[in-house]
């Protein structure tokens, strides 16, 4: 059975998340449900990240299998007919070989976590991005976002119903970038990592968010971070703010 | 009375425009509606430009009267908690001196107006841009705007209901800038003038549109400019792409 890769985008907001649910609205469902009018076969879908109720992505990556070729441009068009009109988009389409996975032969995963910061309500960017009333101290969450970069235990950072099978990961990149946002400022933090753990960007969102505003030193996110002990953790982020941006490969599945 | 002046953010899907209208939601009325809330006189209030059903705001600016003095800070948090949930927001506030029109002293108009370019639908942007399934050349709709640059009669550009007293108007700046966008493109046109005939970004948009897809050259635009004939423009471009950016005045009220 051919197999293909699909780069999937889609605005979280009113989903129970990527895993598909009986009752709930799903991402993994409505593709399913898309792929179920051109395949009878009802085929399922495998992604690189299963993302959480509320989350965003640009970049999500799935695969699948069908009992019939289709060329790769045509089965995304039909796809994207049939999503519609769920805020789910097919924006990349490839026929992979069967020793691809789209969660298992992830090289990377880059995630992006919005917080704006002004005073006035959120209008063109709400439910896209945290918004928070106070502004944020971003050369502090950047000294200690530098204290999270590396391999370590970041049972501090994961959510309690992780199901990873160790807290030992290896985190590439933690950048915090500032904009200029009408009425106050944006804040741009960019993730990167092999694999994470559940709710770990929103985990560091959060904590980071602690010492932009003063209430946490920088020494207190490292020593959360020894800590190894979720109750150590600042709050959780909230969903909106956080989009699943990349997923990499040995090779770009959607370049050739 | 005291004399203040406001930045306005709106999210345009929706409300029928800026101007108060009996039966429909507008953002002039709305804003008024929170302000009759602040103030029984009822106050009734002035706007740069007058936006069209569905064209958005990041910078819009209005002013009004007020029987009573407040802190301007006060003002603009009372006016948001009552324009809730309402995708409206006021993200500067000034007192200002009585000779302050938010119409009449305004010296500049910069218009956004935002394309993306692919085969996929829009998620995240949905309502926020034009989307449009074929590629453009970019390149060719600069050559094309740079014909409409500097001062002429802009009848062609000009809706049949505009009610400005003269089509002769100065174009300071039609740029043509492309971005990276998830499966295609991103086009973003960038316009300012003094001040604008009704639909005269949206007819720039969509006789661009026309140039970039290759269906008219660049000499095209020119002869439709010549021609003072609304006949000879090209269609109208819808109003989710167009963002009222900033209006400006000899002298900013919200920086002092």
């Amino acid at each position: 059975m051919p197999r293909y890769a699909f780069r999937i985008e889609y605005h979280g907001t009113g989903f129970s998340g990527w895993q598909r649910q009986r009752d709930r609205p799903s991402i993994q469902g409505a593709v399913e449900a898309a792929l179920a009018r051109l395949a009878p076969e009802r085929p399922v879908i495998a992604a690189a990240g299963r993302t959480d109720a509320g989350v965003h992505a640009w970049g999500q990556v799935a695969h699948v299998d069908l009992a019939r070729d289709w060329d790769p441009f045509r089965l995304s068009e039909a796809l994207n007919y049939h999503l519609k009109p769920a805020a789910i988009a097919v924006t990349a389409c490839a026929q992979v070989d069967e020793t691809f996975h789209a969660r298992f032969s992830a090289t990377g995963r880059r995630y992006l976590f919005r917080i704006v910061t002004r005073r006035a309500p959120l209008t063109h960017d709400r439910g896209r991005a945290w918004a928070l009333r106070a502004p944020l101290d971003a050369d502090a969450m950047q000294k200690a976002a530098d204290r999270l970069l590396g391999t370590h235990d970041f049972t501090t950072f994961r959510s309690s119903m992780c199901q990873a099978a160790s807290p030992i990961k290896t985190l590439d990149r933690l950048e915090v970038e500032t904009r200029d946002y009408p009425g106050g400022a944006e804040i741009r933090l960019h993730v990167a990592a092999r694999s994470f753990l559940h709710n770990q960007v929103r985990s560091f969102a959060g904590t980071l968010e602690r010492v932009g505003s003063g209430a946490w030193r920088v020494e207190d996110v490292a020593a959360a971070l020894v800590a190894r002990d979720r109750a150590a953790c600042g709050p959780v982020a909230p969903p909106e703010g956080l989009y699943l941006a990349a997923v990499t490969y040995p090779s770009d599945p959607f370049t050739t």
